[in-house]
């Protein structure tokens, strides 16, 4: 295994783990190789909580042979020096002796130096800076250096890019299948789903996960409700505000709310303009909630200033074989602000996928290759 | 070889001509089976002028065997009975006193008969109406049936479905693979090009095929131009107004001029209505002048009259991974007509092509499914 096939493949390893597993820890894999580029360990980082993908690779390579000193690891993010809910990678590495540890991507977290220590100790160290190892931990790394949650906006439209009529009717826009794709891949691996007081009215939404015949299971929901009109007696009945028992509803508000007659309600405020919540403002409050990840399901609205804020760091875009052919139908984007052609937000294409007749196209927000 | 896979053969066949090779015919593919369904012959069209499906496919059962008596003929569209460039296939079908013939679909110009001619004689017939098969030759379909020409609209967009910003600047939004495509495999198989006189002057569009350093090929030109704006001295130097050799331009105006000063443009009447050309009132003439398949690359007002008036055969839609995020950005569709979400005009998914980071969609107009 040349050093380029084990870095790929610790990025692969990492892969196994889904986010709902980890979160709110990176995506990480390991390799051990011999000094001729045998493999003789592998692991990732499987469930929160448990050991790191540098501890289960070496205790793989340990199976097979007992002196690890002519050895290198390869692993995806460098190794933790710190004493989380595990101890140090680091200090197994140095016990160990392994020879030259090789780093695809720097860990953000200050408190992590695992470079330095290892240095100090005589191993020698490799930092790659890899694209796709960045890319994997594109949650943790906005966490870590932009502050704030990661967020994935998912809207279904129309081929003309309508997400309802004039009359803002919009039920069912994308197919039975793509609605399933929404509950098993994107509800399921977000820590919350954000949406407006209007979604959540109109929609007589509860933002649970429903998949098949399966159990109901609860999720935590944001709801931007700057004059908290969602708390009025006539929406007490609305299907959001069904028993809870390990999730929240955090509103969004401009007021200092903080208690609440629920233990399933809790309250930010948000600083607004004239286009709406300045997201911003929200971006401390919510991961010291534990909200990591994002998964919104807006109106326009939303999705307009997550793009104009550029906190739109993924796009899952359904679109239906339909065209409404109304240009004053609600439009999934759109603000009246002049940009140039010239001026456009890039992203990049992940993934292309056909759900019977409905497409589904994933992008990345462009600027986060750079991170 | 069973009768549903004969049939499925017979169209496989038909396709490896190309719409350039045969229109204005149909496709058309045939084999000939014996009595255990056993492969004796294979033929299609293969070209305008050129022998029919059938004749192929019989010339090549009899390399095999001299008797066609015992075996049954499958095609994918009824056999001609009367002459066109080549003499009637049903006479040779009799000719040969084949026992059967299972036709996929039937032939809606009114000239063919071959049913009823074939039983005359004997022969015992099966009519599919095989989905597949119309499908196959909606062009051709639509040209008999709806007396007008089949139209391709071809649209580029950002992921907003914009086309252009406030100021009309568009060039480029798709990439270049996507841009090499509409050359290569759209220009070149439609007998014009339909746009508007201000696309024209924007783009200084000469519309011609040009593919890598190959000679450029000229199109066939159809210009909406209600008024003959275009004519005007101020745009004579355009690249549209190339010399041209074996096309010319059309101009839709609502004027009855008919003769130009030039041999390579020709003016066709149509009715327009406040929101523009009403296509159907070009249709004949089209027709009469050899266009039986366009290709429409136009702007916001085209695209929309084209999905209102439900002459939008196929749409073939290059998605740039950019968001504009600006409202008032030009958009590829949208009329100021009211329509309720459950009144969209639907589609059927064709095709799904990733061009890099473009995703180019490939759709059918639904109601087409039933001609």
């Amino acid at each position: 295994m040349t050093q380029k096939e084990a870095i790929e493949y610790t990025i692969k390893l990492a892969k196994k783990a889904t986010d709902k597993e980890i979160r709110p820890n990176p995506f990480v894999g390991a390799v051990v190789l011999d000094q001729d580029g045998k493999l003789l360990g592998e692991g990732y980082h499987q469930k929160i909580g448990g050991p790191h993908a540098e501890v289960n690779a070496i205790e793989d390579a340990l199976k097979k042979i007992k002196d690890l000193r002519e050895t290198t690891l390869f692993v995806s993010l460098e190794p933790c020096s710190h004493f989380g809910k595990t101890p140090p990678c680091c200090d197994l590495i140095i016990q160990h002796g392994i020879k030259k540890v090789v780093i695809a991507s720097l860990d953000p977290n200050p408190k992590v130096n695992s470079v330095e220590k290892l240095k100090q100790n005589g191993i020698e160290v490799e930092v790659m800076n890899d694209p796709e190892a960045i890319l994997l931990n594109r949650r943790f790394f906005t966490q870590h250096l932009q502050k704030r949650p990661y967020f994935i906006l998912k809207t279904a439209s129309t081929i003309d890019g309508k997400i309802a009529d004039r009359s803002n009717e919009s039920k069912w826009i994308s197919n039975e299948k793509s609605r399933r794709f929404v509950h098993v891949q994107l509800r399921t691996n977000a820590d919350a789903i954000l949406t407006s007081y209007k979604t959540i009215i109109q929609d007589k939404a509860s933002l649970t996960i429903r998949i098949d015949k399966n159990p109901i299971i609860e999720t935590n929901v944001i709801i931007i409700d700057k004059e908290l009109s969602l708390l009025k007696e006539e929406y007490a009945s609305l299907p959001i505000f069904y028993k809870r028992t390990n999730t929240k509803i955090y509103f969004i508000s401009n007021k200092n709310r903080t208690s609440s007659q629920s233990s399933g309600i809790e309250f930010i405020k948000g600083s607004f303009n004239e286009d709406g919540l300045i997201f911003s403002s929200i971006a401390a409050s919510l991961l010291e909630k534990g909200i990591f990840s994002i998964l919104t399901e807006g109106g326009n609205k939303i999705n307009t200033s997550l793009i104009e804020q550029k906190f739109a760091d993924e796009l899952y875009w359904f679109i239906a074989p339909k065209i409404l052919n109304d240009q004053f139908g609600v439009s999934m984007l759109g603000i009246d602000k002049s940009r140039d052609i010239q001026d456009t937000f890039h992203f990049d294409l992940i993934n292309v996928n056909k759900i019977d007749d409905d497409v589904l196209l994933h992008y990345h927000f462009k600027s986060k290759h750079s991170l």
